[in-house]
């Protein structure tokens, strides 16, 4: 079955927002294992857009519409549907007392007689449904989505010739169409598949995307199923993995000899196979589990690299402290960097970067600490250090290792691959003195 | 005239990449004047390609296309649109210099015998060119793009009517994309208005979008040159101000009256007319204009205040030192927050915020610090402060400003509006500063 997903609103073609819509659907399409041939966006038009709609029906079995089911006049795309299908809009009773419910609520904090009055006419309409359709309960906002099944006829040069289509219809806002596609759409289009997909995500960091891509291209290329399919991500490669079969076990059993492989060729380079785990969750992880304390030294970062570490939740027991040091004023006063090592070989250098790791550890009294120190452009670079050149350093129970990293693209290219490679070595680190303690 | 757009590429069809081109590009039409009615998105397939190149011709009179220009044998967008204009595709020999002196640069470390095997046949695709159309040169890749002009026969019930098409065919990579459409596409395509179009962009923080947005409604409505387009922008608010006219003074001469009202109406709420200028720059130019330094004190923000700060280059001499002290214990270590402080009101309080603020800025030596304190989940809430009650405290000069926030949302977006509101606060403060000196 194919699938086709049309994305309605003038804010799209102003080019006033991303359609990130278009994208996570169609993520979700071939995760399903549905093809997607067509993208369309049209605007708010119910001439434009009931003509996409009849040349979807006519080349597609399953149609995704996103937005234009608001309540104000612009909102056009329910109506569209009917009048394609020849469906009348009905009012839908339960819908209308939940927009009664939603707004008494709201409203609870006005006096009793402008209560009702604030519903505007233009709220009702979303509690019209087309004739026969599913209603979607929106657990985010007042519009409802619906599901509407059809015998369409796409009509050939050889007569009419009728087929099953399936139009979904979605709210636009991302906050309240992801909700409803995954509770409620997702379960309804897996039923339309006999067979189940399965994924597990490959994330890698410490190594380039091509080469990574090399290493296994021989896989990439032979595998059919389950199926490898590369995930460019800024600074770290992800693979997504993914199985087609009659049951989660059996497609369990497909993925097992595939990941293992890819273990032997990637080892350490994985962090995780869990699509929703990152790396910072990763290195908090480890840190929690090896109950280690952290504290950090950031010059060129700015903080980055600790706002990611915070980006986890409950971190506030095993981060001490951080340090932005961004002069060498403070290098030398909070954090014991030697005067003599930021003479001689200067503020972005491994010796400054070890003594930063090193000082952020003895004063916060951490268990592992993180320097950061670099030159992120655009100014500021020389011949022998030129913009890029990045010193991260990792102090990890007594021990302490520098990287020297030659990054490319602008300032905040250079900060972000700091960031990531400072996760990484940390993570490294962490996972080699538990090695040495077995 | 209106545009079409169509992007080409399976990776978008199976949501591998978010389609940003089309945004883009949408946005740019719209500031040129051009009406925007379709984007669509097609995979690598010529038979599918093709046919929506026949329906945009049939609609569209500009039609710009992204991606499939490279050298494999799923690239065809060039092969597509010569086909659909029934033109041939012939060789570009500048375009073969290129390629060759490309890979001779690219290969100098490699045996001189083998620099020229390491061309591919594939590559040559790339120097084949539509007849007759004009090559537009990519300074960031080796694919060149085209514009083509075509008097095309779209057809219709009453016979044939020759209408002029203007084709565009530009790389998919944004990196090769932008500056192409920037430097080369732009003047083209200005060239065919005669009006030009000129824009300002209102950024304003510190006050809601529909608030915003309510305060100008009379506005946004009663206009239509220049016409006022609100941007969402997390934690901040955009408008768009857009004058068509003859030219440059021209359109100045209908922006200053209704830029004049935008600012009387949000007066020191507006921190930049320009649209490159981001929060962060502006208050770092504060900061260097008043010859102050600064220091922060971060908790629940974790270090992201101060990564906003450094986004901007040269902020080394100001920027006097930054603490994460996401524990109490580094609270009172390293900011002098006192231990009564933390007993009687909490880590997330007024009183703490306050001290941070002041604590950073006496150890650093600085003359303005930030301080930020907050709940930003999803744990740690409890009924008298809940998840997104954040203090931001501001000293300058020896006086300390301090906002209570409550902000909504997951963890992510309350430590995203703490920056936004404290880069605010910090700005404010430093701009009530300098009223008192006159």
């Amino acid at each position: 079955m194919n699938v086709e997903l049309i994305s309605v609103g003038t804010e799209l073609l102003l080019g006033n927002i991303v359609n990130t819509n278009a994208n996570y659907l169609s993520r979700k399409c071939a995760d399903l294992g549905f093809t997607l041939y067509y993208q369309i966006t049209v605007g708010d038009n119910e001439t434009r857009l009931t003509k996409v709609l009849e040349d979807a029906l006519k080349r597609s079995d399953i149609i995704i519409l996103t937005g234009g089911l608001g309540p104000t006049e612009d909102d056009m795309t329910k109506e569209a549907v009917a009048r394609v299908l020849d469906r009348k809009l009905v009012m839908d009773e339960e819908t209308r007392e939940k927009i009664k419910a939603y707004f008494a609520f709201k409203n609870n904090n006005l006096p009793k007689d402008r209560q009702d009055s604030e519903i505007t006419i233009n709220n009702w309409k979303q509690a019209m449904k087309i004739e026969g359709s599913i209603v979607v309960e929106n657990d985010n906002g007042t519009a409802p989505g619906y599901i509407v099944e059809a015998e369409y006829d796409a009509g050939s040069a050889n007569g009419s010739r009728k087929q099953t289509k399936r139009i979904i219809l979605l709210p636009g806002p991302p906050g309240e169409m992801i909700p409803m596609f995954e509770n409620r759409i997702l379960p309804y289009l897996k039923n339309l598949q006999d067979r189940i997909f399965l994924s597990k995500m490959v994330k890698i960091c410490g190594i380039g995307e091509s080469k990574a891509e090399t290493l296994i291209l021989d896989l990439i290329n032979s595998q059919n199923n389950p199926t490898i399919a590369p995930y460019a991500k800024s600074g770290e490669v992800h693979f997504r993995v993914t199985a087609a079969a009659k049951n989660r076990e059996e497609a369990n059993q497909l993925l097992k000899p595939i990941l293992r492989e890819l273990e032997n060729r990637f080892g350490s380079n994985i962090y995780t196979f869990e699509e929703k785990e990152t790396l910072e969750e990763v290195v908090v992880k480890l840190l929690h589990q090896k109950k280690l304390t952290l504290a950090t030294a950031e010059s060129c970062t700015g903080g980055l690299f600790t706002g990611r570490i915070v980006n986890v939740s409950g971190v506030s027991d095993l981060l001490k402290e951080g340090f932005i040091t961004y002069s060498n004023e403070a290098k030398l006063k909070y954090l014991g960097v030697k005067k003599e090592t930021l003479d001689q070989f200067g503020a972005v250098s491994e010796q400054t970067a070890r003594e930063m790791a090193v000082g952020a550890a003895k004063i916060a009294g951490a268990d592992t600490a993180v320097g950061i120190t670099g030159i992120a452009g655009p100014d500021g670079g020389t011949a022998t250090k030129p913009v890029g050149l990045v010193y991260i350093s990792c102090y990890c129970n007594g021990k302490v290792t520098v990287r020297e990293c030659r990054f490319r693209g602008d300032r905040q290219k250079v900060r972000e691959q700091s960031v990531i490679h400072a996760l990484d070595l940390l993570r490294r680190c962490i996972l080699e003195e538990t090695e040495i303690d077995h």
